[in-house]
């Protein structure tokens, strides 16, 4: 059942020990979410309990070196920007169908707790959150704000995104006026830290693009061979896929990864006005319009061969 | 004299046939101010032509593509973003002591015009220009909420660096509510679109990179014999150094680039809390706590090992 604020803040008022399950390898957004729940709940006077499947980067220490709670036996289970319980991970079979209450963002939420309070236009949940919590009038501590603002700008790309809504920023500047947080640095840290292996990694990834059509399109492959010589995991590749359209001029980018021999996985990146989520749906994928996806079969020959020519077609 | 908003609207309202001077090197604040500028003058019936010592680049054609305006003879000198008349280039000769009204927010500014209206905490004069504008109750176009716009998000790093005030996301809000913008596409062109040349620099530089105490220095040099091979000029190494500070632990970053033979310019970054004005002071040069320079002589070696024990003592 969908809710709305009034009901929602019915059932935060009245909850008792509560577990706050965040997705799988966990983002800004819902640790961000997770933790500003947990202490607008603690002003409230419940006591909460931060879980996740994965464990949390220690790029996020700022926000849960508070901890994640004391142990206790759960009577209220609360989801936050978990869309579909697959989510959970390991939390699915304990937790998956006792869900009381969701918090989401997420168009594609599956509806599977027994109240959403689902907003598909917001930015981040943190926004969610800080809209709640001002509607219930409760206190927002320091340490929430700083949870809050920092979901908010990493599921914005720091303010990029075509998902920033105004209210995003309205509540950037609320928080900037009240509290005194380094936003600076929360920034650096969010957005230009990287690990060593990821600055090599992105070093090297520019030698694997290839360019099509005057650099229209730009093609980028890494099977498990070359992953083994450069040295690094099938995973350690996640998020480059934006730095195939970062080139002037790039129309369409494509980054095509062997997930096992002779299975890629394929990530498309439009720069314009190209649709790949329609490429992506030709070929059993799916997505958006400007970022889609699909998997495909057979050599990287065969593969390369077959994108190009349904992307060709498109750019034309 | 420094003025506020009410005199530098009386000025505007009676001013005829105004050219705009932006800095040379132009970048999106100076360059959405001026065209914001003039579109302001525009509403208010006056006449207005926007002149820079250096081209626009292409990526700002979206502003700057509704012409700079026609030729006339100026009656009314204006100069946006520029701190002091140095910076006027070319145009410094025949405008630089003939400046009526400046508007600026550099705390540097040398108040070389008639009349300046300088906010020194604003994050870009494009928020200066915003304010004002609505201060006048003059009306804001499409075109023109695009410039300021863009002044606001590249002056801040979109939305990321410690000059971002709460006025700037208001504003950005403000925009986004009344405006039908393609913000992400702007942003897309503002910060992630680089030349080919651009992008092997960066993949080449993380090979230049040396870390010293387990990594809490790093130190990269490129000289003229480097440039050469690698084939770029020393204009190219432009804005490379924040990446000396992007590595997970780092403390300091120092770029060095041989200007002449045997004479180096050092750029030097701070992650946290090392300021390294103090340092580049203690050799002659200056700056920020967190981003500063200096100039030094000798061979490289010679120059690596006076930078690094000079920095060892201060990361100590």
């Amino acid at each position: 059942m969908y809710i709305g604020y009034s009901e929602a803040e019915t059932f935060l008022r009245n909850c008792k020990d509560a577990v706050i399950i965040t997705h799988q390898s966990p983002d800004g957004d819902c640790i961000g979410a997770g933790f500003g729940l947990k202490d607008i709940l603690a002003e409230l006077g419940i006591r909460s309990r931060v879980i996740c499947s994965d464990e949390f980067s220690s790029r996020f220490d700022f926000l849960t070196n508070v901890g994640a709670g004391e142990e206790f036996e759960p009577e209220t289970i609360i989801a936050v920007d978990v869309a579909d319980t697959q989510l959970m991970g390991k939390y699915k079979d304990i937790y998956g169908d006792k869900v009381q209450l969701c918090i989401d963002h997420h168009i594609s939420n599956r509806n599977y707790a027994e109240k959403t309070l689902l907003r598909p236009k917001a930015t981040a949940v943190c926004e969610i959150i800080y809209d709640l919590a001002k509607f219930m009038g409760v206190k927002i501590s320091r340490h929430c704000a700083m949870c809050l603002y920092t979901g908010i700008a990493t599921d914005s790309g720091c303010f990029r995104y075509d998902c920033t809504t105004a209210e995003a920023h309205e509540i950037a500047a609320e928080i900037k006026r009240s509290y005194d947080i380094d936003f600076a640095e929360i920034n650096r840290n969010m957005f230009e830290v990287k690990t060593k292996a990821r600055m090599i990694l992105e070093s090297k990834f520019m030698e694997l693009m290839e360019e099509y059509e005057d650099g229209k399109i730009i093609f980028a492959a890494i099977t498990l061979d070359m992953m083994k010589k450069i040295g690094v995991s099938y995973d350690e590749f996640e998020g480059l896929a934006p730095m195939t359209v970062q080139l002037e001029g790039t129309e369409v980018g494509i980054l095509v990864k062997e997930r096992e021999p002779g299975l890629f996985k394929c990530s498309f990146r439009s720069a314009n006005n190209i649709n790949v989520s329609d490429i992506c749906r030709s070929i059993g994928g799916g997505g958006h319009a400007k970022a889609a996806g699909c998997s495909i079969e057979g050599t990287l020959d065969e593969v390369r061969n077959k994108l190009l020519e349904i992307t060709r077609k498109a750019v034309e």
